[in-house]
């Protein structure tokens, strides 16, 4: 398979290379705001699972948001979910409920007989991801075979699958994972010490597969306390941080950190070893870019409802986060690196016309910010 | 009514003065984990609203917990929502649900119509101040009439209560209210200006009839994009401050003001006038400290969670804010603030005796922090 793309925008950008515009992807843009979505899930057996462990299905719903507009990245369609299940947890998704597992961890036999899954069990997703890769194929105009823009591959962190681990599903409290933290921090950390084995072999294998950037989803890392945050989650991230394979088909593997609720943390995730860290909006860009942007690259961080207001005002705020950000060339000539993203999943209330609306506004404006002054 | 206080430590820690241990009070104190609260509860009618309207039942649960433990303060039982429920707008609570409002206000019409309710309608709040200080009188040791503790006052900050107002009941994406904010700033605005109105005179009001201290719970601010915040939320709290009579009983009158997940404008906040800001428990309190304990005293900041776990768990984790914040002598001489608290409000599924050893833990280790070196 060909390693050259038509568009390496995303990957120069977490590389804190120069480009021609900021390049711009959502978190969960192959998702239920998108009719198509909705007719090939409809094909699936209306399940979310029968999408993500068919590859086919996979492929199809991954590129769709690319049809529709000029993104600069795919991602895989799947779940976070997965490496739990294949430990044997039994995930099922409720109708109009999130998921659930039937067999959550939660006592000590349980921790005890807690192993990183074969990884033979995740199979239909590094299929997923090399059949993607696959469809991302494209003739450029030399007539090359190049892939059309990179495909990141992901996973939640260990934490974070942790607390859907021994919560059995989603919490408002997080009661049950936080009494275990606090009362038997042994196990907590026997769990997180799995987990981080088996997230760092479920990555490597995507990246084996074709996934030419990763992201780790500390989804949950922010309903930490400060201090627990860095025990409990951020090690065990650094952890498979450290463990990735950095280099495929010649080609630099950029690892993304997102913790959602992470802003008083910034230093310390910035510090774990990724090349990009994601932002939720709450924080301030161009605050956190002279404060960690000479190490890491940025990626956020849009409040997605926004998404929800008529075009110009998406368009408006966009450039507001491109603004806030700044100029990505630096006064020395070096550049810092900005993804622009939402700062969570796409809300699937959101209509695609505005989704056009801030790809276009976020293209035109970063090419204007990077004319010559 | 005398003024006079037999512990005035929590008054004293709020106004960065010397005290003899840190005070302590918790948020929701007065709540669902004790038993006799249930049991009030039922005499009620078992209705919530029941309790905080009927001004002896509100001054019954308000005591319950300074009953059993050395608590600090007292804080007023009543509900955020009391406000828009007198601008007409409907609150009831269905069983096993949150507040619902029958009127939300989502057009121009229902914004135009909206104005800063009568008092008169909230007299049943005022009323409870009265009897609640009456209730914490006792004799001291030299035979005169003084309150135990302190009572609190408190509001929903203008933007909490708006979130209420547009959504009509609890949201999880706050669609609705940021719609409004990105499309119709203008309407956005004026709720937000009605509600600093209706916020500024209902604290007032509670400081006349009695409170020694008032609260601003901005709640709900944690959601609001960096930017957004400062314009939609922060702006209009510093109005409410502003207006605030700071001066009773021929005492001062500290504020509090809490927003959760604020911890990134730590700063901006600290700077609306408030002498106390309140943290919740992502935020390092020795590094907020150090940041703005030279502006305003400091509130919080355990995990709720952790009064999950056993005795000597919940022990060391207050000790260790304690640790935290630090001695708070300062070295010139000088006192910082410090009031013991949680970050967010107690857990119905709370065992009481874990409070009784929270609270020990930080009033033994705290005199111990103060001891000459």
């Amino acid at each position: 398979m060909s390693s050259a793309l038509q568009n390496d925008c995303f990957l120069r950008a977490c590389l804190r290379q120069s480009t021609p515009h900021t390049p711009v992807w959502l978190m969960r843009q192959a998702g239920r705001y998108l009719p198509e979505y909705k007719a090939t899930r409809v094909k699936a057996g209306n399940s979310f699972m029968g999408l993500a462990t068919n590859p086919q299905f996979a492929t199809d719903v991954t590129l769709q948001p690319l049809e529709r507009f000029p993104l600069d990245a795919a991602i895989l369609f799947s779940d976070i979910l997965t490496v739990p299940d294949a430990m044997g947890l039994g995930l099922s998704f409720g109708a109009g409920e999130g998921p659930r597992f039937a067999h959550p961890v939660r006592d000590e036999a349980a921790v005890a007989a807690l192993q990183a899954p074969d990884l033979d069990k995740l199979r239909y997703v590094f299929d997923a991801v090399r059949s993607i890769r696959q469809a991302l194929l494209t003739t450029d105009a030399q007539g090359r075979r190049v892939g059309r823009v990179p495909l990141i591959g992901f996973s939640g962190s260990p934490w974070t699958l942790a607390s859907y681990m021994v919560e059995g599903a989603g919490s408002d409290d997080y009661r049950l994972i936080k009494t275990m933290l606090y009362s038997r921090p042994d196990l907590m950390h026997r769990i997180l010490d799995v987990n981080a084995q088996a997230v760092t072999a479920y990555l490597n294998a995507q990246i084996d597969a074709g996934a030419q950037a990763v992201m780790i989803f500390d989804s949950w890392g922010g309903v930490l306390a400060d201090g627990a945050f860095q025990r409990f989650s951020l090690d065990y991230t650094r952890r498979v941080v450290a463990g990735l394979k950095r280099e495929a088909e010649g080609a630099r593997v950029p690892v993304i950190v997102f913790t959602k609720g992470g802003g008083a943390w910034l230093d310390d995730i910035a510090g774990c070893g990724a090349d990009v860290v994601g932002l939720d909006w709450t924080v301030n860009l161009g605050a956190a870019r002279q404060r960690v942007g000479h190490q890491v690259a940025l990626q956020g961080n849009l409040d997605p409802s926004v998404l929800f207001a008529p075009p110009e005002a998406v368009a408006r705020e966009g450039v507001a986060v491109l603004e806030s950000f700044g100029r990505p060339q630096r006064a020395d000539g070096g550049w810092d690196g900005h993804v622009f993203n939402l700062g969570h999943g796409i809300s699937q209330h959101t209509p695609p016309e505005h989704v056009a609306a801030l790809v276009e506004a976020v293209h035109a404006h970063s090419r204007r910010q990077r004319a010559p002054a």
